[in-house]
């Protein structure tokens, strides 16, 4: 059994939002379907992203999703969140699973089959993989599909497709192995995030069972 | 009895030094009479901090010196760095006792008798004062010698005087009530990091005897 429902896991970016707009669109998103929250935050210095994380993961909690925090183990510790997700150039899988509590969960991003074992081998709970399509968020080199059939075969742990991912495409992800999608914009920059939600959980979900 | 040695508190930086110009740039410095360490990375992502940190670590150990991470408790735990020290815009100095371990010195940059006081309040085990003097490591309001003096007067904890100190003017901070002088281009920057280190210890040392 899965730890954490991966089906639609919303990334967060801030843009130009305040932040009772920024909580509202996240709660819209998850009344519409999204499954887990990361609130990834590059510019915040640490108070202000602390403060943001402890709304947010109060969010979480009533809306029973689990809350994930980018990078910052302090803050998701001080945020009691469910998880920290980290990339390559963060601390090692390694030396964070050493130093979080044993029920934190730990998600690593990963660009190739080894980067992903290792992940694993380290104790991760789930590997973030892309991008499979073009994407403004973050400026990735692409992955194909054949290489993430390739990560699906070489480990056990939840694939969490990223990149680019939208109504249209989110099921050649999951039909390729992923356990779920993340995304970033098609939500954060949606016009109405409840029903971009909706749509794009509606995809993965029938992408699951066409896969079973 | 203080729990660390605040007398000559180094917090690096490493402008242009190799690795290995760095380590070896705070070991004489250490060797001069440095007390305790501060890795202070702004820009180095988690990964290489850590790195960074783990070395440095080692070296403080081996001499027998404190060692503090500047901000990221996630690389201090990971090194098993004796403190961690943060600013005034980094995570609340009570988030931090509640998520570090009981023995993990923390520090808290405290530029008003009522950020000193909050700060002791809080459970911090040193704060850090400034600036005093001029100084291009780090734009910031000057302090004058009487609101340092203020701090003194308001809390119990070691205070360590930062910014722009020197070996000409580092009794100044003393007489007024510091414990030690923090400096980072006095040491970082000198053609002679062990001499720099020698001549600004002799006038801690010299200045507090004077107090006392």
């Amino acid at each position: 059994m899965l730890r954490f429902d991966p089906r639609l896991y919303l990334v967060t970016q801030r843009y130009n939002y305040s932040r009772e707009e920024f909580l509202e669109r996240v709660d819209a998103a998850i009344r519409g379907g999204v499954s887990a929250v990361q609130l990834r935050e590059k510019q915040a210095e640490g108070r202000e992203f602390c403060e943001l994380a402890l709304a947010l993961g109060a969010l979480c909690r009533q809306r029973r999703v689990s809350f994930w925090v980018n990078d910052r183990v302090d803050v998701a510790l001080a945020a009691q969140a469910d998880g920290v997700h980290v990339g390559q150039a963060d601390l090692p899988a390694e030396a964070l699973r050493r130093i979080l509590p044993r029920q934190t969960l730990l998600g690593v991003s990963a660009y190739t089959v080894a980067e992903a074992q290792a992940a694993e081998q380290a104790g991760a709970d789930c590997v973030g993989c892309g991008a499979l399509f073009s994407t403004e968020t973050k400026p990735i080199k692409l992955l194909s599909r054949e290489e993430l059939q390739a990560i699906r075969a070489a480990v056990r742990i939840p694939i969490l497709a990223i990149g680019g991912i939208n109504a249209d495409n989110a099921a050649v992800p999951i039909a390729a192995g992923a356990d779920g999608v993340a995304v970033v914009s098609a939500i954060m920059l949606a016009a109405d995030p409840h029903a971009a939600a909706k749509k794009l959980r509606q995809v993965v979900d029938e992408a699951l069972a066409t896969r079973q």
